[in-house]
């Protein structure tokens, strides 16, 4: 089966859940600073959330790319990491109009964690179909990064009991880790003469 | 006429659908567990309408790669489907926000009816284009499994008059079983060595 | 300039109109009949429009499915179209929620009278930039049903000064007559063998 | 790297950018003169963003109709870019519901310096990466037109302490300039035969 319209359904549902996040972003009925002011934390959970999607996407679209044909099973993953991204307004939005409040940054955290096994899950099951020794699990390797941003969502979700900003800061961290794109997969393939 | 266009579009309304259901998750003004336990009905709904549409766009996936070509006729038969799933985010959103009341539910069934319907007219109309002996007619076959749904989904109708609830258990037995992908073509296409 | 990006683009633009149309279909707080019944002239509306933005979709695939390139000029024909259809979803809800009452009747109207017009220029452009002996020159013909369908617009605004419902049955009766679809390009493009 | 995913996504989030912007020309409750013309600055609004998106696409469309290959760097570059644009929804609303007070005007010409920054860093990028004398470098140029606009929106903002009407004429005015498509680009890609 083609990958095609997987890649073409994926960029859609990315693509909007980007862009409704904005929605969120409620108009303020006074034009004042103070208005302006009072959107800081919703805005600022926009932004954190903007960088993951985009993550998210950039790193789909690299993996993809190596992909040659997909599966049932591996549509359904798909699906499954879209589900989980697809939560990711509500809990920017949540989190940011309640201030980073404790529970809100749990739900971010388990959304995150959720979203990471959800891509760990899709990027075996495309490892398996297109066989170990292929470009495309040579490229996405032991996948160390995922690994650890699952364990710091993870830690940082217990740290929200200490104070929920600390938890923030990390998820930040980790954004601005993966912010620099993968360059494993593009090396390796640039090697196999595919790039 | 070219299929390309026609998967393009239902594939960015699909997207589309499975997106903005998301936002009748509406974000509670309060960081509360009692907050959050108030939209369980909701999610329970989107989750399980996330599957459905997950469904149909794999189904119309798997269906439309096995297509040649497409005439207008199809072309209507596409938006007839892409109707009724366009209503699907308003049941979902009015059948948790009543927590599975009896007439959203019913209304939930009905739609489900006719997509099921308007997914069997296509189906009808693609085989009729590519002639009885194609892939693709061989492929979708006597749709046992698509009559028997919408069996089902008049049966969750008609039963709302004992417990509405029993209904919503009907629709998730149907979306499970229909969970497991559409290996009828997939396996057909390979036997003609078009997979 | 290759027209692929031109389609994709009026195809994301065009999904999106038609299903969040469906946003504005508020969900009730009851779970009653009588909340349901309250939605019935939104949904007309909604039935309405959905027909209406399938025809420019369905047109516009053909028109362009003719087409070989395009230009500057076409580009911006093609979204003064996209403008005037984004505009579909505000009058729809407008009308419904208003129970067709003259003036959101009349601004219903205008909105088809523009993208009428609108539809009408991007197909001139595309006649002269392909020639007056193309194959899209000759399947787009002299639009003689664009054209009264725009006169049939203005003539319901007009009426909509006696009863804004004869407006309203009007605008159902040319959704009727476009919904055959455009026959005339395909069987031009089989004639000269490019179907 | 291919473009063909980075086309397809940016043309979903702008395609989406530009028609949820019409959900803020919010429905009025009563069918009115009076009500319509409490619209009129939003629309009015709506109508310069609705324009600007449009330049954005179609000169977007033009660059990397003439690219040829993209990299990680340029991934994140045009996301940056579609991050600010993502931001127009918000600050066209917020500008049109106060009738272009002076702080949503500010704001409107913050988001279009960015833009306009985003852009050139975009066009920067894409022409390291194809090299001083690619047909894409010679196509962008000095890009004074560019470098002219994110000047008058600054000289705008800084208007808007005069009188904030004037600001939202010069974006009027910027918007009119650009309204003529960058025939640079297709000149130049002419001219090498490509086209």
């Amino acid at each position: 089966m083609g990958k095609g319209r997987l890649e073409a359904f994926s960029d859609g549902v990315i693509a909007i859940i980007i862009t409704i996040m904005v929605l969120e972003l409620k108009v303020p009925h006074d034009a004042t600073w103070e208005a302006l002011r009072h959107l800081a934390p919703v805005f600022l959970s926009y932004v954190l959330s903007f960088v993951y999607v985009g993550i998210y996407w950039n790193n789909h679209h690299h993996m993809l790319h190596a992909a040659k044909s997909v599966n049932g099973a591996i549509l359904w993953a798909n699906l499954f990491l879209l589900f989980w991204l697809s939560l990711v307004p509500f809990v920017t939005a949540w989190m940011g109009e309640n201030h980073f409040a404790q529970l809100p940054v749990i739900a971010y955290g388990v959304v995150m964690i959720m979203s990471g096994i959800a891509y760990s899950i899709l990027s075996k099951l495309l490892i398996k179909h297109h066989g170990e020794n292929s470009v495309l699990a040579a490229a996405v390797g032991s996948d160390t990064k995922g690994k650890a941003s699952v364990g710091i969502y993870a830690a940082a979700v217990a740290v929200t009991f200490v104070h929920p900003w600390i938890a923030v800061g990390m998820y930040f961290v980790v954004a601005c880790v993966w912010f620099i794109p993968d360059r494993r997969i593009e090396r390796k393939m640039k090697q196999e003469g595919r790039g």
